[in-house]
């Protein structure tokens, strides 16, 4: 029952025209939620700024034209993850204005959000073919009008390149660390910084990688502190994470 | 909000002592899920006749007391799973009604519901070491008010155990098939039985038994049709889906 | 021994063609379970009103329009799951009566059963990539003369969406929960209605999703009482369970 | 060296064609086991008739052509297991004798071994998806020369299908059960039979049937006496168990 | 129904007491599988000469006297697996005839079966730390008529120990290899030997060796042929199949 | 080498008593990270005002005493985890001002630090099992300044009570969920509050729970945003992560 | 801070143009490792002569190209791992200089090492199956300079031809062993030599070979001593671990 | 038979003392392995220097006792691992020159091998509860006659720790790193030293740490070059893989 509804009925109840009784019984009747879903949409769209992102996977082209242009719509801009190139150049036939990146399989529709102030987020990676993913958060961070540095191929089995960019890595409000085979850069990050650490493990390497889950496990079981982690491949869960974290530093 | 604070505000509305406006307010910024949660408890009591049992493994002997006798009251019965012979013996000092059953270490306060007509519900079990978690099904079942065919030892190794029992089998309302090792119980049934079969996996075993996770999926990947399955040892749940069926079946 | 053949035998006994001796080598000999074969054959043929359900992944198109043409012959209706689209086309050219639906990938041969009476199952699920297997969950109920109610789109990371439900869950016989990545929507349904709830863990979702593994284990890990669980992506299976639980509530 | 080449270095020695010295030199230099080597390999021939199956999944066209001449020179006759229809099709025209199956996926060379007298081996599986691991097993067994009863289609949810088998399974010296998804195909026919039972688990299913890990695992859990188990879609495996049975009956 | 119980219906029916329509009747109506559990009973203690043995872990000493003399008293001998020293003593205070072996952990009742003729079964193991899955399977075997050679400290890490051995192992009708490790035993013996190999994999090991499943793999992926398996540590169970074959090698 | 030391020499080459190569060799010998040693030490007081944290659970009293007293006397406040009562009644006999809580096993040194302004953290929890895991969450906080709210017994399977929260939840800078079996609770309140979620799994189920990895198998896979996970009974680290972020938040 | 810019700061504090103070502030920002960079780097020059090679699986022919001018400009040679034949040819037409070999998936750019003296590693295998992964140990050794005897097809179940290679393998300084299966051979040849044993588990078998992890689990639960493991599949791996160990051997 | 004795044989055959056909019945009757057997033990015995080491585990203290005699008689020296304190105690009172060490576990018997030229093995740990597994390594190693450095407490989340030992690490001939948790220790050594590094994982951590899992995967999945990994919590192992590699560099 939206506010306008409930208040139509309350004014009939002030006119007479509705007894007391009947309102109690039309209110209990309610839906259950009715009015709580208002008010939740409402704290949603008001706290991420976020549209939902749309998971493309196993979606079709069709599908994310449709459900796209229905959050562009509501919110002003709207993005979909794990969408590949063949399905992005048919979304973008039909919907102009899509951007997509091949690297990132990120489709972004409207403008990206005003630049918030302040020195933002490390996204840094073990190698080049951790690239996908932090180019995930990366972007989606950026979508979301925050600043991000990029560090690549800062893996611990070459400690020294990671240690060169310790001003860089103490500057940052959040860190986003990407990072698959052993995982161990997020240890080792946690051990350097102030800053929370998010860790993304990902599914690169081979053997007992086991798709990510030794980096995952790695990471989890880090002795650092002030390491949480997101589930593998999720790029754009730990753009989310340190999304909802800096809303907090600038509230 | 209460029903009775609901229609004292709307009387209000009606006296015109509370405008609309003020009223829309207040009801605004009541607790979003206040009017829910008397509608959930209201029918969560309904519904299941079954005080929400204790899980009895990780508390004190005191915390059951404690627990116990509130539930008791609201609701004239309570029970507790998994509780060691100690804390019931510990429990009983303090709980004098409290009877408590070795075997399926269920501890019951109050009197079984009065006993459902038809034919019920048939606990078989594979082996002699089956029987405490067959028996925390069947002894839940008739707290609960049904009456249980139990079928000790018809493993699948002596099919013809089994057969001879058929009769017993197919005139259950739902059979409850609790086996360890192999599991395979219920897919026999499964195949001669037109009544739904809820498997309970158990921990008996050893080696590739894996503490019932080999009987468990070999319960999930059954190729009889009817046959859904519960978490391992966990008669109690088997007992509460079984209720759910037959409260169906008679409404 | 068929019926009719033990007629005979006995009438020959009777008559004194044959001595009760010669009569009693005949019974011995028979093969051991004749007598039950046709008696479970008919039990099952009684039960389901649902032909064996022909698993189409591992067949060919020459193969399943055989076996469905049999079990259409024996029954009057016949159903395959998980038939691609491919081989749909080519079944549907050599059966043309034949119905294909590629979302739940099913095959239908004959009509469907006589609409049962009641309110029926709730197939609800928290995602469209869940819809498939919702969808074959669905349209098997259907086709066995049951009432679906779908609800899609319900997943626990926006639970307004499910409470604005709460009527139609509640009003449901049966409720099948169809659910991936960290299936957490059983236990929150399992919560909230009275009857029956069947788990369908998913392989939707990445990384320790495990191919659904993460969520069948949750739901089994559930702490609602009512739920019961089938294996990942069979919503054929969970159509059998509520078909065995509504048969029992009409007897 | 062989008995006959040692034999003549010594008879040179006891005539003086060859000194003491010379002689050890030469039998210093063998290389160390080659006695044993040569008594190894004639064992090997005498024991199995079998001539080392090749494992075709990862070898080219030309090379089985190669091995498989080089065993069939040696040995009379030889065979390759896991070859894809494309490749025996290469090797056909390359060897023109050789025998392809598609169901078996087994290439043989040479006539197959005389039959063994005896009521031999019973392969039963519990569906047709299990058709090629059993014609794997029967089919090697067909060509080492022993008898094959086939049973199709006993799965355990349907046990007087099984059942109706009985005096066929009775009279088997050895019973192969190849059985996927929940496979107490071999507990029920290992509780019905005298004879050893050989499981062949198969990754036949989906989900928590995890390529055939849980039929494995149900088959050694069993609680029914008398099974062994092999390797996952190890047809060929239980055939060459099954062989060195039948061998040590006959000796 | 007893065949005397058959005999007795027909006798009716010959004598026209009974017609042949009643008679129809009364068999319809017999419990499925009446004639066949004799017949199956029948077989099995014909089969197996092996009272069904008692999984001596989850029972009390009362429970093992009291079944253990059941068996007996149908069977003339009865045994129980790993029963502990204490619950041994206990038994043996009520069961004076009684035999307990404190490695193989076995309680024996009754006389040993006659020896079997012929050369008989090795029971090999890796380690001394494998003895008590070795004696399991060696003293049952035993116990049920058959002579048993012992290979103790056979590894693969000191072949030549296990190549030292050659004459014993290729003169048995059947080796039993227990290791727990590595367990390349299997296959190392698998190479050497005629006869048929079972493998039991043993607990034994820490870290990867993952309680026996290490071994267990390995013994199943033997690139070996005529090598079947039987659970972690279920000496009990490879004496079965080795009897199993034996009896068929003897018919 | 410390600033002092390196200010000496500099102050000796400005006076001419070191040559500019005699101070290079000097700072070339110097050990490769000595300067970055202290000011990273340096750093990580000021960052974190927290002491290492003791790991107390494979430590002796005697270097539990020894380990506290050091990192006290630098840092004024000292901490460890996972302390069972008798070590902690060791402790404290030697270490007079040392607090211990039994549920939460830490065991505290000094004061806690100054209490930070804001509305700080929500620690939620399923059940009164996972008390334990979301105190040592709590009280680490509390120590290191922070307020805490604590939400008891807010579990998914009665989503209401935890819909009665929602207001104190919104208002929370950091949410921590702690909850075993399903874990669902982190993906329902990512769902509801704008906040960073912590998610810590606990070991608290049986079965298929497998000690906590099913529920962070669900964590990781929460279709909510924002959501981060931890070590399975990791309350320590969450609490570090909370720390990290409100630190920035602060800053 | 290089050593250059170190010494003219110091050449300004001893000719006054720079105070002491000045000069301290100066290296108190100096990024942390700087010193430290350029040292390891060297030092990891000199060390493996080596070039650190690139993992090809997850990179287009363009980085590819680029990566490897880069190395092979700056230490004379350079190699990719993982190569597939069709990106091969791309980077060949780009970087003519470039060998490529399809069995071990090599690219080889710049001449090999000169030849080391001494009898080098012997790289075993134990099937036609393991050759791409022992090719890849066995030509990256050679590119490194070493001398490679390479032994095909000494599985252990025909351990005699192992023990005919006796000779070679006693003669090695580091063997690697490659193994697939049931992995066993590390542990008889870890029983045989004095030199350390590389073993490299395979993913060549099925079922539960589970992609290489039984070989692996086998080959670290091995009971034979101077055995050591490296990933699966990584034959580079092994070589490089025999490299670090030649380099001392002959330091 | 030894050369000599073979020798001899041969003479008598040209002496004619001996016929070539009695000499050809000794020669077919010698052991299989006999040769190899006295060559392989002997090798065994020079290669090592290390007698074979008893693993205490699941040996009496009486079993103990005569198996470190039987061997320090043939070896000059014993030892055995994983021997708990009491039982070390009673061995001490049958054995009094035996000395104990209950950190490390290891129980030795007769002096160490004479001290080796040359830096040694460094033993690194990251954190004191990886104490044991450390010891058993190094004290081993000493044993042995090596020189051992060992380094405490230089765990990756303290980077800088690691780096002030850097002289140390790169002047040792192998390195040995024991660590649990992530395990991440190996990754980051391996990218600093040029000796081979020999990775232990240990089983100290909880929930993902997966008692020593985690790290070993982690360690395999290094992307650090000259890494190899032993069994968890095998610093024996690891010993012995270290004093492999010394003896070659020795040689």
């Amino acid at each position: 029952m939206s506010p306008e509804r409930l208040k139509a009925l309350l004014d009939e109840v002030a006119a007479g025209a509705t007894s007391a009784d009947e309102a109690l019984d039309r209110l209990r009747d309610l839906p259950f939620a009715d009015l709580g879903h208002t008010s939740i949409d409402h704290h949603r769209e008001l706290r991420t700024g976020l549209p939902e992102a749309v998971y493309g996977a196993g979606k079709s082209a069709e599908q994310l034209v449709e459900i796209l242009e229905r959050i562009r719509d509501a919110h002003h801009r709207a993005m979909a993850t794990r969408v590949s190139r063949r399905k992005a150049r048919l979304v973008g036939e039909s919907l102009p204005g899509v951007r997509y990146d091949p690297v990132s399989r990120l489709l972004l529709l409207g403008d990206s959000a005003d630049r918030r102030a302040g020195p933002g987020v490390v996204v840094a990676c073990a190698g080049t073919s951790d690239l996908r993913v932090a180019e995930e958060a990366a972007q989606t961070l950026e979508f979301l009008g925050h600043r991000v540095e990029r560090l690549t191929d800062v893996g611990v089995a070459g400690v020294h390149r990671l240690l060169d960019k310790l001003p860089v890595l103490r500057d940052a409000e959040v860190v986003i660390c990407v990072a698959g085979m052993e995982g161990a850069l997020a240890s080792v990050i946690g051990g350097l910084v102030a800053a929370p650490v998010i860790g993304v493990p990902t599914s690169v390497g081979y053997g007992v990688s086991k798709g990510g889950e030794t980096a995952l496990h790695a990471m989890l079981s880090s002795c650092a502190s002030g390491v949480a982690v997101v589930n593998i491949d999720n790029g754009f869960g730990a753009a989310t994470v340190a999304h909802a974290i800096l809303r907090g530093a600038n509230a």
